[in-house]
């Protein structure tokens, strides 16, 4: 059987090219006691893999030179050897990476039921992305009704989550997303109260008209100048909650700081960074209450599924191009 | 009786000029009903002076052009008029302004006891620069016994005492200061673990060779480059207080934002501002603490102090020069 992996081949500086990953093939090996095969069906395509291929170790180790590359997958056990901790026809969740198959002993993978819902959601709103958003958004954001809610990336995977979270806890919702349509999605699709399309308006602007009494929350997975923007208009004993900064992940120069950081002193607010790592032991209950809100038509979620592993990187920059709607994901079982 | 009074004539762009306030002589009006007349003693110089002759509204509004300079200050009633809060002969400190003579009604303002402290004590350990230490370091900073602590300014009216109670606490406490003779005082005489100079050597040289595994809570007093090398090196968890950024007052271009805050993603870190005046129905308890502290001999104190209210301007910008060592105190009582 033939294997074909995205293999990291050059670290990039700015946008991933032509060079950064190479598709090889290779055959599988046979299997070692205690390892299961997994036919790999989908990968999750998000920015934060763009901060994996950099040399310095973040909150987790980068992918090395020569390695297949870390992805979020979903699949199913096709082949065991001796006692394992899933069966042949499981289905599982964990860190497959983009390869078809993968070969493991089962640590950091979960088994996901295929029937209570598609199996892309585990990866999605069930999986990293959605727990992001509902730890993100209630435990470091700590929101409360009436909160006044600002988020960014608002379209995106987690924000849109992030969003309808707070509208189902009572929060006023603003969203911040690039161009007319997705800005029209976060009003009619998801219920948001307002939308700044920071594509063709004045984000500032944009925040002063929504939000007149300012910002209790704001949720960044952008950084730059919203995130700027955003920090003059905290009230008292704000939170930022510092998700992502994907406006900053192919910079070829020095990350931008946010320079408007003193309005965290003017108004006593916190900015704290979060990885969603830290709240696996609470996943279970996370996915419980979500899927409870999809079956009751208060979470809406949307997926932008492309094909074909050889299509790995012209789909993973859509992430940075915004050219893309919802939950990217890519489909590499042939 | 005549008045002598530092008015602010023109908002200064970078270090405040010879034009910035005017020395001007009034006639003291008569007292109204309520109203104390206040022979002032002191006035307390701080870094945050600079931002309220911005014209932007910070925690509080702007000083005016033609208003008195706001300071806090100690003096004693030397006259009143019908029912008033204080008595002839009692001290008293509050916001008195840069100004040989202050009238009030008492509001903001609190009784001393000049011979349970010096009167001095009472605008610096024992005042507003002493609250900000302690509230900042226990309430925001959350030290807890063993953890590292970083402080810059450190040779400074809040940056000693900060360092000095986390050393009370069991902390290992690190300080940044400028200059060979600041950093020797904050080993020999306030008990530091170590001292990092940052005119003459390398902050980030320095962090990594006295806090090899880290900070815990670094309390920042000055912003910019500082600031980022600090974000380098925090722990897991690690607290960020944002009490000032005394490098970045006097900027005539943009403040430097913290190019490193993605660090506190990486370290599910917190970066949080204060104001001291929101501890304000706690200042008793921390003043009795603190007095303990000082009778104890665990907390040292140093005063710095310049004379006469028409050498305000020289002696307010050996703030931003480091040229004192202590709290900066103008002595106006003629």
């Amino acid at each position: 059987m033939i294997n074909k992996k995205q293999v990291l081949k050059e670290r990039p500086i700015g946008l991933p090219g032509k060079k950064t990953w190479e598709l090889i093939e290779d055959k599988l090996q046979e299997l070692d006691e205690g390892q299961m095969l997994i036919e790999q069906e989908y990968i999750s395509l998000d920015p934060a893999m763009r901060g994996w291929i950099n040399k310095t170790r973040s909150y987790i180790p980068p992918v090395e030179i020569g390695d297949v590359m870390r992805a979020g997958s979903v699949g199913k056990v096709i082949k065991t050897k001796g006692k394992t901790i899933f069966n042949i026809g499981d289905y599982v969740t964990g860190w497959g990476g983009v390869q078809n198959y993968c070969v493991t002993d089962g640590e950091n993978f979960y088994k996901v039921d295929p029937e209570k819902a598609p199996m892309s959601y585990y990866i999605g709103i069930l999986g990293m992305p959605g727990m992001t958003a509902y730890f993100g958004i209630l435990e470091v954001g700590e929101i409360k009704q009436g909160d006044v809610v600002l988020v960014s990336g608002a379209a995106g995977a987690v924000g849109s989550v992030v969003g309808q979270i707070a509208k189902i806890k009572g929060c006023r919702v603003i969203g911040i997303a690039g161009g007319k349509s997705k800005c029209e999605y976060l009003i009619e699709k998801l219920g948001f109260d307002g939308a700044i399309d920071y594509k063709n308006e004045n984000v500032s602007n944009g925040i002063k008209k929504y939000c007149p009494k300012g910002i209790d929350v704001y949720f960044d997975n952008v950084g730059g100048e919203i995130l700027d923007s955003a920090l003059i208009f905290l009230r008292k004993k704000a939170r930022v909650v510092i998700c992502g900064a994907i406006s900053q992940y192919n910079t070829e120069s020095e990350v931008k700081g946010p320079k408007n950081y003193l309005s965290l002193l003017v108004n006593r607010a916190s900015m704290k960074g979060m990885v969603v790592l830290d709240y696996a032991p609470k996943y279970l209950e996370a996915m419980k209450q979500m899927a409870v809100w999809i079956l009751e038509g208060k979470l809406f979620y949307k997926e932008d599924i492309h094909s074909g592993i050889e299509n790995f990187r012209e789909t993973f920059l859509r992430l940075f191009s915004g050219d893309k709607m919802g939950k990217l994901i890519l489909k590499i079982k042939r």
